[in-house]
């Protein structure tokens, strides 16, 4: 849960925040990040205001990845990451859902990732993708 | 540039791989990693092969999220990362478009990000805002 008054991207949404927008619909808008982790680091928010993805209607889902391919031919990026965090643990820091578009034009510029890869465990996945096909 | 031809995710659209199938339409395709950073970790891919998210229509992009959605449902996930890489410096394995969705139930497993922030800089933001805005 979070509040939608509080919250620093409604505010940014509404134009009490100043931010660089790149791009803007009924219900996306796009902006510079302005502590970058490399040049043309940006943001993609749906305006409805919701802390994890579940929290976001579908109408609004829809319309991200295709702002987010804009971004990304307009920054000219070659390599780059497309990121979501959902939870303090996982990274989020603003509690209103947004994508980063992180250029990787080197490997000390933009995000690095740790992948502390797991075994294959067939019987182990046998058994979860039972569990959770039954709840797709 | 890349192969449809030799592409693992490719042969897993037309079933010529196994794989842990959690949804399917047209144009998208999820199912588990079998070497998953945690439990629950899965893909979501367009069928459509693109190396990257430059090459996928709109259409099949529009779709993908609400899927990834109906994943962290069906996982139970509460904290979790979106991912989706975009060149083999920015960790991208397989060369047709995959979003990962990875569960972070604690501090070990799931995936780590490091995130070399760099200090805000108005007078560059404002050049480069100037510069993407105009091929947007």
């Amino acid at each position: 849960m979070s509040s939608a008054a509080a919250c620093i991207f409604c505010k940014i949404v509404k134009g009490d925040i100043p931010s660089f927008k790149l791009f803007e619909s009924d219900k996306i808008l796009a902006f510079l990040d302005i502590n970058p982790l490399s040049r043309g680091h940006a943001l993609v928010i749906p305006k409805h205001h919701g802390a994890k993805l579940t929290e976001i209607p579908d109408d609004q889902l829809s319309e991200i990845l295709p702002v987010v391919k804009k971004l990304v031919v307009a920054t000219g990026a070659e390599n780059y990451n497309v990121l979501q965090n959902n939870g303090l643990i996982a990274h989020q820091e603003v509690d209103h859902v947004h994508f980063h578009m992180i250029p990787k034009p080197n490997e000390k510029e933009g995000m690095s990732i740790e992948w502390p890869q797991q075994k294959t465990d067939m019987d182990g996945l046998k058994m979860l993708f039972a569990e959770i096909k039954a709840k797709m």
